[in-house]
């Protein structure tokens, strides 16, 4: 498939009226330590506190018109949920989300702030993608994978797309990769609209199925899932994987640690409350700093949907 | 005295080397709640963690230059200790800074970061004027008082004109009162930088100092300091209040009950940690939301010195 700057204009034009165009920060201190200029673009301030407004907005208003009247289904128990159900309250689409029955009941309230169908089922992927299934077929809905779907991975685009709007000198842009919807659409922005930048990965060390995916040239999975960063616990798709493989050279394998550093440095020093999953880009930066020495680097914060309990908890 | 907008372009110039343009963040979600135009100028992501240092960098600079060589001093337990040991350290001024012996850790450690002389004394006021007192006079300094000095409110001026340059059609700026420092900087800049703008003051109702020094003509004294927002708790000088006085014509008083609301709505909702003595400005706007429905309302978030534990505290 080919994406042009037109698409990516079109996209973002189609669901404007539901995101926040988010405003990129910076921080002397970073500079600093970093010896580079570096460029902070902060979905955590997005509507529904996560870049997933985006993706689940384009997948709404680009989906199929036979299933309009019916309306939508996803599983998900973390952002994805929030995005879709706020997406599709704006839109006036039905919307029906499966999430495990064991999570958290700030997440379930999360939902239900918007007029959709929350299905609990149990606690496994089988069980999820069963219960999706039955109320698929029973309510003739259009599916929405969270991670691994074009419309989905386009509407993440735009936050490239605004980024070197407002950047175009940027030489690099650091994403986390989880199930590999975000990243794949900034690369797709930042290979549109850049001769030079260079979008680079990052992973916790822990779940590092993206790097080992790229390097053996077919998707690999986790075996443990043990890493703070619960957003990139997930695994590449069949739709996301070969832009991944085609547009990403390099991605960096992050330790736990360092991850908890970025995180504290992050509330602490920055006074910005960002999910763990999102230290990992900053974590990424600092710990290969040398590399990239008086570049122009892109920061993507993907969202801030942690409590402050856990946040303490995570960085004491 | 009179005050121009060369004058306070020429300020910005002199102390642009030495602090950050703050960021202008906007949320829907606060704009829907206030039925009106919400534009936050980010004083919690400047130098130091609060607006401090711009007052602090503009009076080093514009201080006597018999004085140069000697340095300066002040006493201060708070954000001000911190702006200045940073201004004097970045501008090579010896700084000798007074703060009470019982001061937390953490804000003796954030002054001993810069090679400045802390110097302790016993916590009352008395102790510290007498310390001041006699290191001034040993030393031959330049004294800074953190909010009752010319050059201390034209560097917080500043805060007026970044802002209204950005948005220059503001109908309103609400800031919180403390010492007054603040208050009297932004309100010179928009009486000199735009037509319509009203700079409103926002202050705890336990600390209602201003509120009663504006009503009664001249200054008036708390007899208590049962506020959270620890910033706020100083009195008004005879330096700022004449221009208070002249400038400001509204003072909203907010229940305590209400800026540990805004405090929490900071926190868990626009992901942005403030401190108590910044949620004051916002609680006031959503008390009286009523009368700037549809209009384009300013709040100065002061800083963010404040650590995730207390932080916790306050608003569990």
């Amino acid at each position: 498939m080919q994406f042009s700057k037109d698409l990516l204009l079109e996209i973002h034009q189609q669901i404007k009226p539901f995101i926040n165009k988010t405003p990129v920060l910076r921080f002397d201190l970073v500079d600093e330590l970093c010896e580079c200029n570096v460029f902070f673009k902060c979905e955590n301030f997005q509507k529904t506190g996560s870049f997933k407004i985006r993706a689940a907005s384009n997948a709404i208003k680009s989906m199929p018109s036979k299933y309009k009247e019916n309306g939508v289904i996803t599983h998900s128990s973390g952002n994805f949920a929030q995005g879709l159900a706020c997406a599709s309250s704006l839109q006036d689409i039905n919307a029906f989300i499966v999430m495990p029955d064991n999570a958290p009941r700030i997440k379930k309230d999360s939902v239900l702030k918007y007029d959709v169908n929350l299905i609990q089922c149990e606690s496994n992927i089988t069980a999820r993608e069963k219960t999706t299934s039955k109320i698929l077929i029973e309510n003739d809905l259009h599916f929405i994978h969270p991670s691994n779907n074009m419309d989905v991975i386009l509407g993440n685009s735009t936050i490239g797309l605004e980024f070197l709007d407002e950047y175009p000198d940027l030489d690099y842009i650091f994403a986390p990769i989880g199930g590999g919807g975000l990243i794949s659409g900034i690369a797709i922005a930042a290979d549109v609209l850049s001769d030079k930048c260079e979008v680079i990965g990052t992973e916790p060390k822990e779940v590092d199925d993206a790097y080992r995916s790229i390097n053996s040239g077919i998707i690999q999975y986790n075996s443990t899932t043990n890493t703070i960063a619960d957003g990139l616990r997930t695994n590449l798709g069949d739709i996301n994987f070969p832009i991944i493989k085609k547009l990403i050279k390099n991605i960096i394998c992050v330790d736990e640690n360092k991850i908890i550093d970025a995180l504290k440095f992050f509330t602490e020093r920055l006074d910005i409350i960002i999910e763990p999953s999102s230290a990992v880009a900053l974590a990424g930066l600092f710990a290969n700093k040398e590399y990239y020495r008086n570049k122009k680097v892109g920061v993507v914060i993907s969202g801030g949907n942690v409590d402050l309990e856990s946040l303490k908890a995570l960085i004491n």
